[in-house]
């Protein structure tokens, strides 16, 4: 893993922790302020707009059953001063698979985008067979 | 908008055209082949690697139920030499919302990673309500 990866996959874990520590102020520090940012969590339309995108963090945050989540099965994927993270969340209940994507700002991987959705439990996962729609 | 941001858009419809036309050719030329590129089908674990991500999209395009896909509402997102475009996937029966990140390679932009989840009707997102669980 280069220098790269490893920041890259270390800004991903930064970010959920602050998550599963209800840290809005550290969440608003790794998301981006010189670039536009989104957000898409699972089952709704996509968030616009940093005050928005931390709008809807706060609520996940401080709503009645904020996710007890970390992540897990990270990889980095890096294209020059933008790259992006695919890992799984566990949750209490269940598992998602999310995109995270980042940008280098003054030197720092910020969040520009996020989306998560179902994924089927790892072991299930390991088990052959193709996907078969899309 | 910007000419990067059109050029931006322009990649992602003709993603989504080879994708409906079943053009597994020209999904081949338009995924990078200098970067790692990945996918997530809806409710699927990630796909990595250039084989296996057009082996999944030769899958879904030749099987029983390849689907009749538009894209909508498309917002690009630049950083620099790469960028993301956030999208409506119009099915017959429904519609996802997707994530498609792309990289300039040799001045053209080229498919890195695409996610694609469940959302609701673009109607019932007009609906006020803050998203409660992540």
């Amino acid at each position: 893993m280069t220098g790269d990866e490893r920041t890259l996959i270390e800004a991903n874990r930064a970010f959920y922790e602050a998550f599963r520590g209800r840290d809005l102020s550290r969440l608003d520090k790794l998301w981006a302020s010189e670039h536009e940012v989104a957000v898409i969590h699972p089952g709704w339309a996509a968030v616009h707009g940093r005050g928005e995108v931390l709008e809807s963090w706060r609520r996940i945050i401080e709503g009645p059953s904020p996710p007890d989540i970390r992540c897990s099965a990270e990889r980095p994927f890096l294209m020059g001063d933008a790259g992006f993270v695919i890992c799984r969340e566990l949750l209490g209940g269940g598992e998602l698979i999310a995109t995270n994507v980042f940008v280098r700002e003054d030197g720092e991987w910020r969040l520009v985008h996020h989306q998560a959705g179902p994924v089927p439990p790892a072991a299930a996962a390991e088990e052959p067979g193709p996907p078969t729609v899309h």
